[in-house]
């Protein structure tokens, strides 16, 4: 066990948010070497890391006045200001020159909101959303879209490079999320496209592996027809092949797509498909399909009339 | 010159519809040897292929009277049900164990209407619509998606070969559009998808280079974002670096979907992103962008308020 | 009773179709003194006019060969199709200078062709959709929207006054159904964005019987929300205060929603929320909606996330 | 002239934002009586009224120092925020028992928000956005919508009798902004209803006024089909048949829709048309239409291919 030799060599990190995602990623960093200060406001879901060797402290304060690199991983935006800037928050105690990474995936404005303020208390603050899901945070597989100062990526990628295979610079504060944002606003609506195609095909009586192997060679292909296929029985180890457990839950599918809908809104930007899709996994929502995987749109889609 | 010993080698191939796309796959018969019987609504459309060889007849009734093999690429349905069941229609002279192919792309619903006029008369029909332009066809790379009897696939494929690098077999007759049809509405809502996204990067703050190769590495990619990126200055040899000229001209976009929607309409399929991407490309062809390639929806969405 | 009576003043009048609202309409021709003739593909449709005292023939052309002035009610275009221009249709010995009218709601590309073969026989045909449910149709109060020659049109108002209390001209051949399915394309534009308004609304804090009236004294205003309320306990005497029961079937609307599609995708009309009613009528009737009253879209899109 | 006796009767009334809408509002109160004392971010916005008796100070915390009952009508959610809680806010300097009204269309959330902020000072906060344009401003003749205490609507009203015709107690606070959004909406999705319906109606064959006479007789009868009919030379008197001016202009509506939208996100209500309306008028905005009244979707629609 090197973790103890380790602690001479590392500085501590915080670490503040141990939900399903927080938690295999700050095991990831005990796993490379670093000591790990951390706290949850559900005290039980810091047991586990407590027990790997974690420090846990009573709130994102005292995490701040301990440490000068803290990660965040948080469900949405409202816990992020209230984790930065609330009364028990990072900013009260955080030390100058801090570097604070928030990898939860919020709205850009609330991003540059945090650098804002974290900047007047002489810290640095990065957004560095990630893609992949549980299991890529539990393999270190993740990939990080990093939005902050040029100046500070090498800092951030040194420890984002424990829990990700990839690490990339999107630009200023913001674009990270703009870049997370974006590309689940795409997947939705490949998705989307994918199962209507691929159930308007079944109807038309095409055989569903053949028409993707044909989509697959032609103009149609995207991810969700050629890695991720919605329906069951044309690919294997994909949630569609075991009746849409596991994978990216349709509820998370929704957030991001409101938060896509909320920067288009502000920005004033047309995005009619990504607007309607928001819409169809909102409907979704209602129907029993918040905890399947997004990809289950299609068997959403697919019930026939008079059955 | 081959084509004087080749007449004694392969029997006449008949062809009607000397357009854009049937004047160069014609030439493709005619350079592997076949004699090639035409006919054409615009006399003039005719000329290029009579000089290179081809015997020009008056319409289709008299090249079926002459051809047992005919190949029909027309602009739409009402010009299929004319060519085929019309006064002067292919079904009037057609002999017994013909085999007509229609690479026309149209309603699935008509191709069976064929198939069964046809069969009434002894002769095969089968769908095998292309995906593919004008180079493609000049070039013979087409690729072919075919409907219709299964025994008949090789004595089609031995003429589509001449014309295409891909024919594909997809399973009763209508299957061939079913297949086009199904691919060309998911290649619009992929396109759409993928501009909407890159404005909406953009205006976020993000590169498009940096944009794009961020979704490409991840679950956004699709066609339109890896080979026919729609923001000028992103890919080279794509339309959006020549002014969204050559390529897939958004009319014709507009057409298949509208045939897509038919389908979906009469086989009571959803398709929310489909129609919507029907409603789109409608609306653009009223703005002036009937004959820019369809990745211009990229321009049609990009236009800022205000400006 | 009249009945007898009456025979010796009224000439036959043909009826085809005596389903739902065929059945009534033709008993309201009783009524008013009429001898009919009727028929219907189910035997057991007849009994119950045949017992009012109409005589009931095997099929549309024995009709046409007894009564020239005949009324066809029937499901959707292939019906008409095959009861006009079938092996047994009317137009097999229909009576030069006959009137034929078609109640029917279908395609107007259908009434046209239908037309055009009629006047071959020298006989006129009329599309003259209703609308108004089995309610008015039994009470002798429905609309009839009327296209084809203006100059008939008295003599087709004589017998829909029997049976209607509106009748209105329309245009041309086809202009009838024009207008009903335009008329049900903003209805159901109208009650989809009245149950989204109101489901908005109140999730917003608002109490639905005071924003149902600020609606209808302000510009929101529509037909849904001021006669048809889909909220339960808004309104008395509509089907949402009976659990959607009775009323107009969302399978119904569905289907004129495919008509109104249908015929914007011919004439390239763009009909963007016009398509989108379609696909979330098409949706209702997957999910088990079908045979409610349309107005249960309200319940449709109310059901929250998490219950 | 009554104003200087008035003084005497009447207690002096703040007034925030002297633009199209709040100026003509202002001007009312004077009419009415009130001694007013405004302020507004461009000092040209107060000469007018200035000269009509109204006393000019600095910023809205200099009004709150000097005046109990303050009336705000202002762009949008950022202003009201500055205006309320910015350095030099209402709240820096309000008295105690002060009631602020506030005329803005904003988002509810923030309504709230400010209520609860003015409830910390000792005051009281209602929302009551308006209906109706300049016009119905100028001749007192607006709708209010309120939110707020019941026990302090009488003395809202008092005030808001003023300057509009109806006044609506609509429920807690938010909801004065709820029932505004949600009429907005609503009217929104049957404007585009109807000029879809309209313009479809058109192609196929139909008199625009007597389509618009069916339809007002019919279900599909809206506020935008009989009052404000979005056909040229269908009504009178209405910007239709003023090539579009005056008004409600594109951009206002497409601000109201994109309030919407925030509010069906945040409460997770699923609203497909009211999404897709908002997206359409966002295309316009781009398109030229900003300006333009929101009838003018009629003419975005109307423009035909091939033109």
């Amino acid at each position: 066990m090197m973790l103890t030799t380790a602690n001479f060599l590392f500085t501590q990190v915080g670490f503040i948010g141990l939900g399903n995602m927080g938690n295999p990623m700050a095991k990831n960093l005990l796993k490379h070497g670093y000591p790990v200060i951390a706290t949850d406001v559900f005290p039980e879901s810091c047991k586990e890391l407590q027990e790997l060797g974690a420090q846990i402290l009573d709130n994102p304060a005292e995490v701040a006045d301990k440490a000068d690199r803290i990660i965040t991983m948080l469900p949405s935006s409202p816990n992020v200001i209230d984790v930065y800037t609330g009364p028990n928050g990072i900013l009260k105690k955080v030390k100058k020159g801090s570097l604070l990474i928030d990898s939860s995936t919020i709205d850009p404005a609330v991003s540059k909101e945090m650098a804002s303020a974290a900047e007047k208390m002489g810290a640095v603050f990065m957004d560095a959303p990630v893609s992949g899901g549980v299991g890529a945070a539990s393999s270190g597989k993740l990939t990080f879209m990093v939005g902050g100062a040029e100046a500070e990526f090498t800092a951030a990628q040194e420890l984002l490079n424990c829990m990700g295979a990839n690490v990339v610079y999107c630009g200023q504060v913001g674009t990270g999320q703009a870049a997370k944002i974006c590309n689940n606003m795409l997947l939705a609506i490949g998705m989307i496209g994918t199962s209507e195609t691929m159930n308007l095909g079944i109807r038309l009586g095409l055989d569903p592996k053949l028409l993707a192997k044909i989509l697959n060679m032609s103009s149609g292909r995207c991810w969700s027809s050629d890695t991720y296929n919605p329906v069951p029985g044309v690919m294997e180890g994909v949630p569609s092949g075991n009746h849409y457990q596991g994978g990216f839950g349709t509820q998370l599918m929704a957030k991001d797509l409101g938060l896509a809908q909320n920067t288009a809104t502000n920005t004033k930007t047309p995005v009619p498909l990504g607007s309607l899709a928001h819409q169809i996994y909102r409907m979704m929502c209602a129907r029993g399909y918040a905890s399947k995987d997004f990809s289950s749109v299609f068997q959403f889609l697919r019930e026939e009339e008079g059955q």
